[in-house]
């Protein structure tokens, strides 16, 4: 087993051949109607849900190296959606996938350690986990240090690929220096440990870089040289492969594309509709990671 | 029944005459012993934790007008602390007590709606929730929304009363306002609809505005004018009673001053170790609430 997780995220993309990441965001409405249309209580919808993960980590596990579970859905979905997430998560990981847990926890102290505790600790834990850092270096240490600890990896939301992300992560010093940029500084600070490097010379301690903004990725990887960016907002968001790589290293290291609605509600797309819906997902994912890979090889 | 949040908050301050809130911080290492000596296996701490929230919901419910459950140690519990969490809030309603879900969750359209959905609407919601503002206001309006629909309320992060919280907060413009200042002007804006206002005059999104910086509290009161704050930081973290009221509007309005492991585990505490828990946690609460009743009659 690699330790470190950037490490193994390494392995992984090299054997899949592309650096992207599948989005596991599961909404009952949204389900191909042949998992959904008879399920009308929230047991049955649960169940649904279920049969549509799996099936989607099926399809996906032979072309992609990277899984990120939304974890909202299945709060949406109440009580019984966690036991669930877990269930995806464990089932994932039996299937060679790397697991980013998408929950964007945040708090302080002891209470950021009970949510490192939840979701990086222990062998049923995903491989990473996403944080906000608003709150600054007490914030994200609990996590840093329960990632070290257990192998695992953290994600710091620096820049966000939404319309209105600008509107407090644009805010300017008086040298003109953004918050995102200031933010990034910090991010890279806190990976920067010799312990918290892997032997690929990427940190454990990644960040969330929108795609929507290829310019500001450049300038982003120049301020977090040892970061993995995930890089959310490819398709649906408008980004192209190009755009969604630019913060890339030179070496077309260093970055995991996301793509989720548009890979696991395949089935939805004019062009996958005549197929299973498995067959659509993996269709989609393969024409995702073929996109994302060409783009690296130019 | 009253169906601003604004509102249904200001009535129960006023029947319980002190505007404070008991954070629920359930640590299995932290409670009496006579609960937790016995609960060796995970289901015998998650009873064992039960009891204790029971018991702390049971004692502080005649004083306090407010509880706060912290998701993070529910999480920490895997994945049957969830409907534990969900209990404690049934229960505390039962009690009339308003219940804010501390959960500082955060993200985008769809997937936020899905957090809306999971922690605002529906008979068993808690009455308010508190999220992270670092996505801009793509990330808070399906909160608003639902907020606005189901007659609960939001807290967004502001100010947080962490020693690192200026790392990021603090970062200043040309003109010398720091983030957290326009942030305050941006949560100012998104509260400030008139359908988003009681008939207290205050609106149903308030701001997390910590007890340790009472002069930057009072400067956010003039930029936050209609917000509620939620007050953490006092007791533990230092602040006190005339620090954690600082940001109260002239008329001892528009504020709640959390507590949380001061009251709830004050068993622990020398003044009250040798009573019965449930009556240390009632006698620490009264203290509590007196000294910041006493603080806004001065």
């Amino acid at each position: 087993l690699i330790q470190h997780f950037a490490d193994r995220l390494q392995a992984a993309i090299d054997e899949k051949g592309s650096p992207v990441c599948v989005g596991i965001d599961p909404r009952p409405d949204r389900l191909p109607g042949v998992l959904i249309e008879d399920a009308r209580t929230p047991e049955a919808q649960l169940q649904a849900v279920e049969i549509f993960c799996l099936g989607v980590l099926e399809a996906v596990a032979p072309i992609v190296p990277v899984v990120k579970p939304q974890v909202a859905y299945f709060e949406a979905l109440g009580p019984l959606g966690y036991g669930l997430c877990d269930k995806i998560i464990r089932r994932a990981r039996d299937l060679q996938l790397i697991v980013i847990l998408d929950a964007k926890r945040n708090d302080i102290g002891s209470t950021a350690e009970a949510y490192a505790n939840a979701h990086l600790r222990g062998d049923q834990a995903p491989d990473a986990l996403t944080v906000n850092p608003y709150l600054g270096r007490d914030g994200v240490a609990p996590f840093v240090d329960a990632a070290r600890a257990a192998g695992r990896g953290l994600f710091a939301l620096v820049r966000t690929s939404n319309p209105s992300g600008g509107e407090i992560q644009d805010f300017a010093d008086p040298e003109g220096s953004k918050l995102y940029e200031h933010v990034a500084r910090l991010v890279s600070q806190w990976g920067a440990a010799p312990e918290l490097l892997g032997e690929c010379g990427l940190s454990c301690i990644g960040a969330v870089v929108g795609a929507t903004y290829p310019d500001e990725a450049r300038r982003l990887r120049e301020l977090m040289p040892e970061q993995v960016f995930l890089v959310p907002g490819y398709g649906a968001q408008g980004a192209t492969a190009v755009d969604a790589t630019a913060g890339f290293r030179s070496d077309g290291r260093g970055g995991i594309v996301n793509a989720s609605r548009s890979v696991i509600y395949a089935h939805a797309r004019e062009e996958y509709a005549r197929r299973p819906w498995q067959e659509a997902v993996a269709a989609a994912a393969r024409a995702f990671a073929d996109d994302i890979a060409g783009a690296l090889d130019r």
